[in-house]
């Protein structure tokens, strides 16, 4: 069933076209692309709650601006669907997130449109204010650049280094503050009750007013009064105009708050700021899943629900066929409750990230000892290490590929200092939907090099659950990373057991080959080696668990008994799994033909998992394909 | 000759001593401690303006606070020799930043008052959070966390990070802001100017203070006005108290500023705090360099001038017999500026480094394409992606350990869009006094594993500036390694000449062994193959210059030509440059006996870098050994 745009929205291709309407229209403009979205993504799935929340916001931002030439970045991006819409991809919009078909967010290769690729948080006003400086040097005065970022986003120290520089820059920047009090899952910290203290009570514009008022008054007393009044007002002046806000300390000028749902108010605001040269903020207060009611009230269910009735407002879970196994990160989640239970020291910490790692599960059973920091990973590793000092231990989960932003406090305050801090990552791996910007493909090879630190990975339910209770009990930096998505054990509240760091297990002997797995893809390793032996094919298996340290034993094992040898990660092949296994070959005067399987050295695009598998070259087939290929293959040495 | 310390200062050896001195004698112990530094740096060398600013507060603290029952935790760092010295260290402190000896940082395993281990900016505010937290989840109300932190680390966003986290916690955590001014260079951006604003001008008091007075006098107007300033009093109370300060906005209590150098002033303001529970934050004002005139005159210059008379002040320069190489680093800063003058697209980017990585040369130069963007790694990264959107040709300079902070933005916003940014990795390898904190051992291992970069290292001061020349003409990311210190060439100022991305060169070809080298090493290479020769061993050179892309063309001609390789890198061997060589030779079938020297899998402690490349064992030395023991040497395949 093709979802038919409204009739103002079906005469928009481009923005152009958007500009040709009457000021009058735009608030039917805003109705038919806020349908548009809910009949498309209730169909196809993807993030919902922010893209409604910010369909005035987009329609006025394109009627205003003059883009493309005008710069606008959309920070995180999964709220700009509805200026992919605006913006030639009406027609492509439903295969959003689908394998081969438009990114879930805003890319640079996409449109021109798209001025800067995101999709991990907090990097839009350092963005545009690069385009901006950029733009001044090149002696272009009336390009505008806007960074639209939320209050979520806000939190994260990039987009306060940014505000910090922007402030002194003298450039054409204008930052729009979408205020909606929601990451994915409600905001914390002390900034969001700062913005919702302006926002809600109106103090600073209610101080403003008020104190107006008063100065008119006074005035009434007489010639002292006035004099008085006079000095008073210049006092006022520097406190609370320049000093009572948090922005206009960083010496951005502040507008606002103002009604981010009032389109018509909106563009002539954004036509008034034109005029303003050097820095400015404007503060929007939005609702996330504006228009859309169940998604108002339940904002974190409903920023990406998956399938829906868009008129019942049903959200579709997929029909089984039987019990399935748990997702890994809710294993994680009432795992690291049963192991709080025990054991008083260990604490749960995430970025943000509640419902994405299901560290809600913890928040909700011991709220004293789960904290959520809010978009700030360097902060939530510096903060894990502090408790760690004091004898606590810390499970702090972030995403793999959100990770590479706190890189720096896991080497430098964590690893150098050998403190006891369990780094659980979610998301590792191909990703899926969310693609480049979300798969975490590089961990094993910036994680392998830092002195102290445990590697490791499951493949499966019980083997996480074991590297949780075995990072609880070893003294120092731990990491245990596994995949987004379901496992494959049905039964997987399995008895605890330790498993030593770099002890490794072998799956099942075999004949000439032996495949080598880390994590999850070992799974599909057990299914080739099944399949296989249908063909009269018998590779062994060993499920390796650690990428540091190695199972020298095993390893030495291996070596010794076979000489081709395929090594399977989710994982980039430059410097990875297989990259170890290399080294330890080479370091041990061992030689054999070595095929690493994983992802190859280029962005992987998005698509489902087993899509992006397949594609990599590391799924069940590949394995096959690989042992296929090297069983009675002579070894290609050159001489 | 040894230095004494002072009367008092003789008999502290720990905080306990210091806490039996009436308060009259703590502005002797101030002078004393501030003489015994200028006497041991004057001779030891090491970091000096900072320490001397905070010798007041370091007094303050120790003799206020229970440490180390309370905690204390230094932001970066170097600052910290006065607090060394009162906490049983004054004995060994002539030892500061030598091999085997103290370290010039804070550090846990030293002593139990080194409450976190820093050296990189930033920290201190989440570990105290981190600790005070702890302390509340034990039920021990009394303890006291204190993170001392620089105006210049404070534009940092993990600092901002901690903030916003650290206003909702009710834990006891005391932020003093040291605030001087200063960075190694001048701070930039909105934040200092805010902070100077306050500090200098007193705004903030004066507002408040006039406020109250006015208020006084209306009140004298009868009780019309009475009630007229009550309304205005509740209006200016939020107003002026809760908003009109920015660390105010973040619900932190925010005190002063006050005189950092009026010891007993500090005391009592401390013994005040600690009856305030929650957040709260002190602002310092302190000179850089008090008490030593030039130090306090020339604060960049005086951050750590090496050896000097502390009586006329003169520098030693260290004698020179003839002409020297220049540092890398000032081989950067001027081609950078015969880069930028022919090719106007050329921008430079320091995250508050101008003077250590030498882009001050260009901000003297060409001032408005030159962006000194203040302690922010991971702005610096993301502002020079947008610049590079517009096309612009940004070199962003940042030392190799502290691109660790920007990590994920060179990913996500340069790498993943393939944006044409070049990155300057100054201290590159093993960084010497300064020790494993800024030690840049993991470069090449987290840079590899990226699609789209180029990962590159030159072996001399020639080969930098044609990889920086070559940088500015290859449309993608790009990154050059080198490191702290003096390159090998008198006469640098070498023709500029193209290097294909991934070209490396044979230096000598040779019998048996091949060594294949990357970056500075491979002068040592030189050395030992000149020296072997004469042992009548005669080992090939292979300067390969890029760790990615490999040079395919001249690894096939080793791995034919070789059967024994060493790999020679100022790196870590895992995952590094030898990691890569052995990726290649098993993707292409190829068999050797590889020997690789590099940085161990542990920390590397503090020295002259000459100390710790023999120590890690790839010093010419080491190479003429390894190359000895593979002579001959049957290969160990175990079979």
């Amino acid at each position: 069933m093709e979802v038919q745009p409204g009739k103002l929205l079906q005469n928009i291709e481009f923005p152009a076209d958007l500009r040709k309407l009457k000021e009058d229209q735009l608030i039917q403009v805003c109705d038919e692309l806020r349908q548009y979205i809910i009949d498309i993504v209730s169909v196809n799935g993807g993030h919902f709650g922010a893209s409604l929340g910010v369909v005035e916001l987009t329609v006025a931002l394109h009627y205003a601006f003059n883009t493309p030439d005008d710069q606008l970045v959309w920070d995180v991006g999964h709220q700009a669907y509805g200026h992919k819409i605006l913006t030639g991809r009406r027609n492509v919009f439903h295969t959003n997130r689908i394998y081969n078909g438009i990114s879930g967010f805003p890319k640079r290769a996409e449109s021109e449109y798209d001025t800067f690729g995101v999709g991990h948080s907090s990097t839009s006003i350092s963005a545009a204010l690069g385009m901006s400086v950029a733009s001044r040097l090149k002696g272009d005065k009336n390009r505008q650049h806007i960074a639209v970022i939320g209050d979520g986003a806000m939190t994260a120290g990039l987009a306060f280094e940014g505000l910090n520089h922007g402030g002194v820059e003298n450039s054409n920047l204008l930052v729009v503050l979408n205020d909606n009090c929601m990451s994915i899952d409600p905001n914390v910290g002390a900034l969001k009750e700062y913005l919702t203290d302006i926002a809600t009570s109106h103090t600073y514009n209610k101080v403003k007013d008020e104190v107006w008022n008063i100065l008119g008054k006074i005035s009434k007393f007489g010639p002292n009064a006035q004099a008085i009044a006079q000095k008073f007002e210049n006092a006022l002046k520097s406190a609370i105009l320049k000093q009572s806000n948090m922005f206009e300390s960083l010496q951005f000028r502040y507008f606002g708050p103002i009604d981010g749902h009032d389109v018509n108010h909106l563009v002539k605001v954004f036509n008034d700021l034109k005029d303003i040269p050097g820095p400015k903020i404007l503060h929007c207060v939005t609702v996330k899943g504006k228009g859309y009611e169940l998604a108002e009230k339940d904002q974190t269910r409903w920023h990406a629900p998956g399938l829906f009735d868009k008129i019942s407002g049903e959200i579709f879970k997929p029909v089984e066929n039987g019990p399935k196994p748990p997702k890994y990160q809710d294993v994680f989640g009432n795992t690291l409750v049963e192991l709080a239970l025990k054991n008083k020291k260990i604490v749960g910490i995430t970025p943000a990230m509640p419902s994405g790692c299901s560290m809600n599960i913890m928040m909700k059973e011991l709220p004293e000892r789960a904290f959520d920091v809010g978009i700030a990973e360097q902060h939530a590793v510096t903060f894990s290490a502090g408790m760690a000092t004091q004898g606590l231990i810390p499970f702090c989960n972030i995403y793999s590929s959100f990770m590479q932003r706190a890189y720096d406090q896991v080497v430098h305050d964590v690893a150098l200092q050998n403190l006891h801090v369990v780094f659980c990552l979610d998301r590792g791996g191909l990703a899926g939907a969310d693609g480049p910007t979300h798969h975490g493909v590089f961990d094993f090879a910036f994680f392998r090099c830092i002195p102290n630190m445990v590697v490791s990975a499951p493949m499966n339910e019980e083997e996480l659950r074991n590297l949780m209770y075995s990072a609880s009990l070893h003294n120092g930096p731990y990491s245990i990373r596994y995949p987004r998505g379901n496992g494959v054990m049905i039964d997987w509240k399995t008895p605890l057991k330790k498993i030593p760091a770099g002890k490794g297990i072998k799956m099942r002997g075999g004949e000439e080959i032996a495949i080598l797995t880390i994590g999850h893809p070992g799974n599909f390793a057990i299914q080739a080696c099944d399949l296989l032996a249908k063909e009269g094919f018998y590779p062994a298996h060993y499920n390796m668990r650690f990428v540091k340290p190695l199972d020298a034993i095993l390893l030495h094992e291996v070596f010794t008994t076979y000489k081709k040898i395929i090594t399977v990660e989710d994982h980039s092949i430059q410097g990875g799994f297989g990259s170890a296994v290399a080294e330890f070959m080479i370091d041990n005067g061992y030689m054999a033909q070595i095929s690493r399987l994983g992802v190859p050295d280029r962005f992987i695009e998005h698509g489902e998992q087993k899509e992006l598998y397949e594609e990599c070259g590391f799924d069940t087939n590949a394995i096959m394909n690989a042992v296929r290929k090297l069983v009675g293959s002579a070894y290609l040495i050159s001489s």
